[in-house]
């Protein structure tokens, strides 16, 4: 079906990026062959790391008229097996294209190639007063490029959006090689269809990203975590939707419960203040000024008392909330590292559901007899469902049917952030109708009509 | 090319959507015939008026297996006659379908149809001490769903964002009936392709919106507006720069220049202060607190008088504000009824640009001896540039190439808010790469192979 990669390809693609753009070897190539899905290897024929958008283009060009799959790869960072190439070919690393071109600050806009690390992004626009919100967990390590082709969304969706919100323009090329520009530092734009929105959240299936115009905010003065235990889950989940009717839109509101807690002790070797509570709320709120941070967090801090919390630390400096911080940020290591983790699983419901897909997921551990660590996002209704155990194989598609079943009941979605990639194909049909599935099918090849970018991905 | 409505297409209509439902003949059709462009007149074959998604579904059905054109339309607002129905056939209005099906205070979403008009919707949802941003100067007339088809923007846009930013579900009918439910009251989803996104913005020309969840805010308890005159152009932009700079972000920041001002003097016959300033801009803040408000008004006024303004206005209580902005609100109709109107344009360039794209008009101005008002959403970059004289055609469209290429030139884009729709689809190749046009072409055809969906819109 796919042409292989032979030495003449080799040639014409270390003419394209030079010797040294291009890795081939077992051994080198073992580093894109995973990504923090568990479980799946997929090795590609060759690595290329391209410069520049040209660079690209040729690339694409290459692979499209030779029929190689070519796929994208940001930090491989990835929890659906996205940017793993499932049909060997020609994996397109965007390691040598990681430069912040521009920070506007008067149009407050960044400039950014695709292998540029969220977290350096961040860090270089607040040297500046600027602020990028969009915060996925692995922001240290996954690539701004990776973030677009997911949609990446992160703790701080609660308050301000997932990665598409701040996506103003793209260079893209797509699969003919033609280099695009899309939308750029621009706030309103309706000229013709939003390629540029479809083209976000696509997995790398549509276009390669080359150059991403990112808007920022200014950068909140300051911030406040608050680490609230409760005994209770449901209790804390109700009065979390209490604050939101305050008025006051917390920045994130991230839920961790109790067992998750002692794992994470094992794994940062340390104590965490109140783990044998039920459950662990970490609210952030930020504003300019420090006397509208405090008036929040106090009567934030008053409510969740008055309903049951267990107490409220609050964290002010930026040690202490590292440290607050540490067992959230930790807690996909910790979970990896301890034992049978067979699925990292991403749902998402109407906010107000959370606790009922919470009971849900108790009762399927029950049956199942598996050990199901809920936490992430519970003030946007995202879930991350991270499942221990050895049960056979046929008892954890009927698991993850259950957990789908659930969701989509509660009027939820099957993946929130992570993508549908190549772990979550075959449920495709469960969470969408089968007409937007031949649709999106037809968009598809209205892109791609040689199925070369990052083929075996989203569809069966 | 297309099927004509006969009497036996109107029996099946009647049918659908009974003999109420159904107008015809050519006074009763009159109102669907034009909307806010100037100068465009068609006529629809027939007018259906739909109660529900099933009933959409049905006609959708029977235009499709009949090749008929279908031209959605919401209240008639449009500035680009992209709800025209150019080539006859059957124009679907919502006006039946105008309830607020659910206001969801625990998810803060609201469930609507498509007719419901934009501002019974903010005040429904204030009533509940929530907000829905989006603002359309023509927010008392326009509809949610023409709202969703352009994705309208509107003098908030600044601060919070545009139609797109809001609409987190949709439930469509594809050009082949069937009826689907994207995303809803999800803030997070990434399940396969955003058909949501592309469809937002489409013009309604690749499904028929039949119900939208719209994600909503808590209301800021309080606001205040500016009605700040300068004697320059270019200081005023300059120093609105310099207040997004403070970490203060305005709710609007509208432009009106000082002839459009003693336009509306004529037109409202009432003297509006300053209307000898080259121009006024009406800034307005929103928060939850009084103080917070108060004081960042001091900031911001402080800082524009320190820059030459001449004055600040401030207006808090509610009649005071109306009155403020009701020249903005007015200066379209003011337009209108002035003269020979002949373009509303709709421009957006990056904000830090606005100061030369004025300079620029100013020449075009000159040359071809028109008369150019701009106004609108300096906040943002979005620019209206409404033009008066009676140049013959061939100059007029001289004119609006030299208008698009300086906009283009500055990084800008040919409609900001308004859409293509019928009145600009002869420029779409300048404000696009051909091979972007192709491929949106494609997916028009993968949503609507027999082009019954509002055909005659965006391309050409």
């Amino acid at each position: 079906m796919y042409a292989k990669v032979d030495e003449e390809v080799l040639d014409e693609l270390r003419e394209v990026v030079g010797d040294d753009g291009v890795v081939a070897g077992e051994d080198q190539l073992e580093p894109y062959s995973h990504d923090e899905t568990p479980q799946l290897v997929f090795r590609p024929e060759v690595a290329v790391r391209p410069r520049d958008s040209s660079e690209v283009s040729r690339i694409v060009t290459l692979a499209n008229s030779r029929r190689i799959p070519l796929t994208p790869r940001g930090g491989g960072t990835g929890l659906s097996g996205g940017a793993l190439p499932v049909f060997g070919g020609i994996l397109l690393s965007f390691e040598r294209m990681n430069r912040i071109k521009e920070i506007d600050t008067m149009n407050l806009m960044a400039v950014v190639e695709p292998g540029v690390i969220t977290a350096d992004l961040e860090s270089e626009v607040a040297n500046c007063g600027l602020f990028y919100p969009p915060d996925p967990v692995s922001s240290d390590s996954c690539t701004l490029g990776g973030n677009v082709a997911e949609c990446a969304g992160g703790p701080r969706a609660v308050k301000y959006g997932v990665t598409r919100d701040y996506v103003q323009g793209l260079e893209v090329v797509f699969p003919d090689g033609n280099i695009a520009k899309l939308g750029g530092k621009l706030l309103k734009d309706v000229t013709g269809y939003s390629l540029l929105d479809i083209i976000v959240g696509s997995e790398g299936t549509l276009a390669v990203v080359t150059q991403a115009v990112l808007r920022l905010l200014p950068l909140p003065g300051h911030k406040v975590d608050l680490l609230i235990p409760f005994d209770n889950v449901q209790t804390a989940i109700e009065t979390l939707s209490g604050v939101m009717r305050t008025g006051i839109i917390p920045s994130t509101m991230e839920l961790m419960e109790g067992k998750s807690l002692k794992v994470c002790e094992a794994y940062l070797k340390r104590e965490i203040p109140f783990s044998d509570a039920a459950i662990h709320i970490l609210v952030q709120l930020d504003g300019n000024r420090r006397e509208d941070v405090t008036r929040e967090y106090e009567i934030v801090g008053e409510l969740v008392l008055d309903k049951g919390a267990l107490d409220v630390m609050v964290a002010e400096d930026k040690s202490t909330q590292e440290r607050v911080w540490e067992p959230r940020k930790n807690l996909g290591d910790a979970l990896k590292e301890s034992g049978n983790l067979f699925v990292r699983d991403d749902l998402v419901v109407p906010p107000s559901q959370i606790p009922t897909l919470i009971d849900e997921v108790r009762r399927i551990e029950d049956k199942y007899k598996v050990d199901i660590h809920c936490f992430g996002h519970v003030g946007d209704g995202n879930i991350h469902v991270d499942i221990e155990g050895d049960s056979p194989p046929g008892e954890k598609t009927e698991l993850i049917h259950d957990l789908y079943e659930v969701t989509l009941k509660l009027g939820g979605s099957i993946t929130a952030e992570h993508g549908i990639g190549f772990v979550k194909k075959s449920w495709l049909a469960m969470g969408l109708a089968q007409p937007e599935i031949d649709l999106m099918k037809r968009i598809k090849a209205s892109f791609d009509p040689n199925n070369i970018l990052n083929p075996g991905k989203i569809f069966e």
